[in-house]
């Protein structure tokens, strides 16, 4: 408890009885920042035996004090203080520049994400493997699952449960201290590799397997309540409410109710989505901070991913856009190339978009379901794209004419742009930018540096020419005197254009 | 009195007092349907010295009584019965088959709509010549402004207003029968040409020109009940609440308030919708029947309009795709095969759209300003496209593999299909379906014909052989053995595909 770090979990232990029903929350710890008087109610939960835990994550610096409160005498009336102190955490992540992302502490958040479902469930050494491959690699998301996969492609059962069944059906109200302490694990293994853990909190991928998928709303909110209680206070917890939301028969109003739920019960608000198969889910819902969406095709071409936008006002993280692999079912036999260039014409729509392996594995399973090492040629150069985003001096790239522009430009405007031409460069690209909106529009006379990267070789080259607009016309403008810049022809090619005065 | 038609308009006149305030609904009356017990409260209104008017719309045949209510005794206690016949009217036009359009009787209907927003403010005889001009060239929906519109293009300054002035404001308590009963004319004039009258409640055209834009939120809800009071009874009125919404400076959640109060006003439950400038409004809201949109930009290529479907789960009408026109703004200037183009692309994406003129008149003026003869290339073609519609077997066009398709083929699996290959035609075309959803698979036998539609030069020519399915993959069928249908290279193509047998 010494010293506590700015947005760094601290875990309170208490000493109860055995006896209470874990249906609902055992204990909580009031959490109050002098200065700001910023309160929180922080639930706690049971770990086996007779052990009590609460996990606090103060998001200001300074002297907190807490106090539990508890019908059980023996968890009620403790209480303490600490004084938080700033360290190396940037703290939980939260929508920003209304289609973005930045940390708690204001640096920029650029989700370039890797899916592997069933990961939790893997034994060791695939377990360890999968963070160090896809930390390697350089995404800093992971999308995996609470609960186990059934049906194909899954090729290991695990034997540890998240519930104890009573009278053969699984009883929310006994769950398994060792199942959830594996989960806390694997939660913190992801953070100290520097990856965002987006904790699939239910899905619809136990085919009957397992019967997860039959509990009651009732049942689910006790689960919910547990889950959060655990993991809310590690700063880097995404909650993804399903997978495939609508793979499974129930009403959306269940779900929105489930999501509300989600919403009032985690004291340190973290991201909440919810992952559609077929039917998209009502993103506009008060509960969602992001739209995550399955559809590839929207990066299959330009002008469609940046539609989603506009309907939700809200950041779109492509969660799946198919996979680069070699199964025969189309979601799982892109290219490296395809795959790469997909997650370029996301950029340039302002959406975000993460990555999946569909290599058949020894095993007979996939990356994307069991983990492991990657195989495909897609990652370095994901992990390339995510340098080249945190390397922008803007929080995100807007499309800056969004419904209007053909070259598709997105950044700030008079400040910094990318343009994505493609898989296939042409022999040059001359200067153009469109105009911009009204007190951000480029003037004649600024003056811009343009870079060529080429996102397949993963170089970066300054053209290091510098080009003033010449003429501002009713949508774009024009450097018309500068010499074209040269392009590696049918490359695939992205220009990153940069204010630099003017 | 003597013999109502189903659907159509009964007016009950009464003579009152002429101090009932009318910033509230004067009287109501009860109408009941013996058979069904159906009831509906309808709203009188006020038209003009002691003269009140309700106006009935049954819809359903067989024996109505009705009864007034009132707190002015002479408006009050009056009563009567009649009985309704089935007559010629198909009734308002509801939604079907979720994202598609069908009359009450169930007769489908596939909105071709047209734009004149300024017409109600015209002189004769360019107000006779507008609604001569649609109907002759084939559109079925008109979209209009009840307020008067200010700003560019506007030539003609109307002197007739909605309301009386009170202390130099806008008295809406005291709106002005002649507008009233010029804007009844006018509806009545559309019904009678087989045109549906999409009014546009409010608008952000002011320009600060009329005030009108200034009301109230109050003040707009008083508009709206004598509006719907006045309107509601009419078989092909719909209801937009507002052209480009975003333009006014309002929060949502005032939107949501008054859309949701027209839901609830409305006896006979017209369609609504809002209309969007730059920013989408959440078509999700429960009051929202159908999303009218604004965007050209997702009719320019395939695979966008599709994705507004899925996100509202609603039908889609993209009321402003840009305009056939000659002026200098980029939502002005199309020509008559890139509008044509656009209609076909919206098509197949399952949607609907809206057509608009803008060359510059005599007046200075436009012609989705103030209508009058229509003079584009686009009209002739449009009116082809609706009776090409107008004959399918399907209620309306489905993406069959929405998001999948690379010939974005729309239809019903295994019964009727359509496929538009763009500006042009390739020289042939071998047959080739999306093999459809389970229990609607195309199965290896079935036996099409084929017609070419050429779309600008409004022609359909049929193959005159039969196809017949020789090989079903995971996503698509064939016919293997036919030879290929020769196109007209290089026209503007659709295919329409029904099966006939197998």
């Amino acid at each position: 408890m010494s010293s506590p770090e700015l947005y760094r979990p601290i875990e309170l232990t208490f000493e109860g009885t055995a006896a209470i029903p874990t249906d609902r929350t055992p204990l909580t710890v009031r959490l109050r920042h002098a200065a700001s008087r910023t309160e929180h109610v922080v639930p706690g939960f049971w770990d086996g035996g007779t052990t009590y835990r609460v996990r606090l994550a103060p998001e200001l610096e300074g002297d907190w004090t807490w106090a539990s409160e508890s019908d059980d005498p023996s968890l009620a009336g403790r209480d303490g203080a600490f004084t938080v102190e700033r360290g190396a955490d940037h703290g939980p992540v939260r929508v920003a520049h209304r289609f973005h992302f930045a940390h708690a502490d204001g640096t920029p958040f650029r989700p370039v994400g890797a899916t592997a479902y069933n990961w939790l469930h893997q034994d060791e050494p695939l377990f360890t493997q999968t963070v160090d491959a896809i930390a390697e690699a350089g995404f800093n998301k992971l999308r995996f699952m609470v609960f186990p996969q059934g049906g194909g492609y899954v090729e290991h059962v695990p034997t540890l449960m998240p519930f104890e069944k009573t009278d053969g059906r699984w009883d929310v109200t006994r769950p398994v201290p060792e199942f959830f302490q594996r989960l806390d694990r694997a939660v913190e293994l992801l953070g100290e590799r520097g990856i965002q853990a987006d904790v699939l909190i239910y899905n619809a991928y136990d085919r009957g397997q397992f019967g997860l998928d039959e509990l009651t709303e009732e049942e689910d909110a006790a689960y919910l309540r547990y889950l959060v209680a655990r993991l809310a206070a590690h700063p880097h917890v995404w909650w993804s409410l399903c997978n495939e939301f609508d793979q499974l028969e129930r009403p959306d109003d269940r779900w929105d109710r489930t999501g509300a739920l989600l919403g009032e019960i985690d004291p340190y608000d973290h991201l909440r989505s919810i992952h559609n198969w077929i039917e998209l889910y009502d993103n506009n819902q008060p509960w969602v901070t992001h739209a995550s969406i399955q559809n590839g095709s929207v990066t299959t071409d330009f002008g469609r991913a940046n539609l989603y936008r506009d309907v939700w006002g809200k950041p779109v993280v492509l969660d799946e856009i198919k996979y680069e692999g070699d199964i025969p079912e189309r979601w799982g036999h892109l290219d490296a190339e395809q795959l790469v260039h997909q997650f370029w014409i996301a950029t340039v729509a302002g959406c975000y978009a993460s990555h999946g392996e569909s290599f058949v594995t020894e095993s007979g399973s996939l990356h994307m379901v069991e983990g492991g090492p990657l195989r495909g040629d897609s990652p370095a150069r994901l992990g390339f794209l995510r340098e080249i985003l945190e390397g922008l001096d803007v929080v995100g790239l807007d499309p800056i004419d969004k419904w209007d522009d053909p070259a598709h430009v997105a950044g700030i405007p008079r400040r910094q742009y990318v343009q994505y031409l493609g898989r296939s460069a042409p022999t040059s690209w001359s200067f153009r930018l469109p105009i911009g909106v009204p007190g951000e529009r480029v003037e004649e006379g600024d003056v811009f540096e343009v870079d060529v990267i080429d996102t397949w070789n993963m170089t970066v080259t300054p053209v290091g020419r510098r080009f003033t607009v010449t003429e501002v016309q009713r949508n774009d403008a024009y450097d018309r005197v500068s010499e074209p810049v040269a392009l590696p022809e049918g490359a695939a090619v992205a220009l990153r254009i940069t204010r630099i005065g003017g």
